[in-house]
């Protein structure tokens, strides 16, 4: 078996890669041709912390992948990251372990700012003025940084809860400014992502400009909340990596509750992406798009890494 | 990250202490100390193949363990064995990655014959006569060869669907005799143990003489079976290594929807080993442990391949 390290593995994997692969992963995912399992969880109590287990196989891949990946919250405090992980790369023909990818939970944070880029390179307008960016964490960053790959646009507004990390925020090649209201950022910018562990709508319906694209990352467990429900009702377009996923617990799955969509007037980025269901139709319409993260993101990233 | 090979896992893990570890860890399980989430699955087609990810954590170990395990079934047509797998440690602190034991399965089979001998030594009578061993696969030579540790008895009877292998079946400081009929096997053995695939039971009630002790290792999926329902109204221990694992597809579920037992007829090997439950009181008894495999079990044995 071979064991790739992370510094391998950066090698090996280019952003515009990874956003191609996520791209085409989608389209296999929404066509069902993916296997995937529920996700596995294993909680800690004493420090503590949560590992999920998120495995499938793409039908024709040669290999299966497994991500365990870990958070332990106490972690900062030992001067170590939160998160943690690897992802296993095993023969779908014999079983065989092929390659383990110490990756550190880095192909992670990258596919799922690759998703990121998919969603704005299908959902935005042509013209965004101003990227906004809600959150100043890690992920935050990665968003930022990949959407160079899907936009000519170089301006960014951020917002933090603590406004020192929205000041302190910086990807090399933005100009940056930090701001202190969301209805300032709402105003200046045409795509916005949010990627907080809010738990309660950050983003309210009346805020939002017309022809702008909002795409939500946070909202990655039950309980986690980014966007007002109503502003689902406003949009044109409400796109979802994965239906079964966003409707138990994105941002979707609010609004769904409220009563305000229905499961049908959510499309998945892969039905969008393969032209099964229609995406931004006009300059002028508020798109979304909700992503949760799911397996064939971690497969095709791996499959990237794992190449001899 | 430390990667332990076959050959080290070898060197490092005798059999008399794995089977001391499986003993401590159904004491613990049995005591609710081991969170073990449910198995995962990932069925495959062209080849047909199975993966199962057990995972799980005993409350105070600074390490969980995943496993995963493959079976792939046309692996035999490449000159492969079918089943494959390795097993992760993790710091139960922190989430870094520690170990992978590319232990090939080598590590299961260990714990699954470590359990049969623990059975054995809590519930089979003082005299045994003859061990029998149902099936003359690569468990059923485990089983046999960890019963030394347990016994002194070093004679055995074997029956296999195929003559020839049992015919063929060896181990090092036994004298075995194959025999053609699971009649006369029951009727020279008073500690059998059942290792086959079999989908309908080989040991009828009616086989069994009074003082016998059944350990029954084949059933650990839905579907299985090995033993004669009413065999578990004849026995006065029913033992199993989990009463939720068992009662959904063991020998014992079986039984149980027969209406022959009651769930609390089962006690567990940790609830016998700690002397919660009675086990064996009279030579003369009939007794049965119904082996499912547990994490606990991968995880006592992991830990110690991983040992620093």
């Amino acid at each position: 078996m071979r064991i790739v390290s992370l510094s391998e593995i950066k090698l090996r994997v280019s952003t515009a890669a990874a956003i191609a692969a996520v791209e085409e992963g989608f389209v296999a995912y929404s066509r069902g041709e993916v296997t995937v399992p529920p996700v596995g969880h294993l909680g800690f109590e004493q420090p503590p912390g949560d590992v999920h287990i998120k495995y499938g196989h793409r039908r024709g891949d040669d290999m299966f992948v497994v991500k365990i990946a870990s958070g332990f919250y106490d972690n900062p405090k030992l001067g170590l990251p939160s998160s943690n992980g690897l992802m296993l790369v095993f023969s779908a023909q014999t079983g065989a372990p092929e390659a383990v990818l110490l990756d550190e939970g880095w192909l992670t944070d990258l596919r799922t700012a690759a998703a990121g880029a998919v969603a704005a390179k299908h959902l935005a307008p042509r013209d965004v003025g101003e990227i906004g960016i809600v959150g100043a964490g890690v992920q935050a960053r990665w968003q930022l940084d990949l959407l160079r790959h899907v936009t000519s646009c170089r301006r960014a507004v951020v917002w933090a809860r603590d406004f020192s990390k929205a000041h302190a925020f910086a990807v090399e090649g933005f100009e940056i400014e930090a701001v202190r209201t969301l209805e300032e950022l709402a105003a200046r910018a045409r795509l916005i992502v949010t990627t907080t562990p809010s738990r309660e709508a950050l983003l309210r319906a009346e805020m939002i400009h017309p022809g702008t694209h909002i795409t939500a990352v946070g909202a990655d467990a039950p309980g986690k909340q980014e966007l007002d429900p109503a502003l689902f009702a406003r949009a044109a377009v409400r796109a979802v990596d994965s239906r079964s996923q966003c409707l138990h617990h994105g941002d979707s799955a609010h609004a769904l509750r409220a009563g305000l969509v229905r499961e049908t007037d959510f499309a998945e980025l892969g039905e969008i992406i393969a032209g099964t269901r229609p995406g931004r139709t006009d300059e002028n319409q508020i798109t979304i798009a909700d992503l949760t993260g799911l397996a064939i993101q971690d497969i095709q990233v791996a499959k990237l890494a794992a190449a001899n």
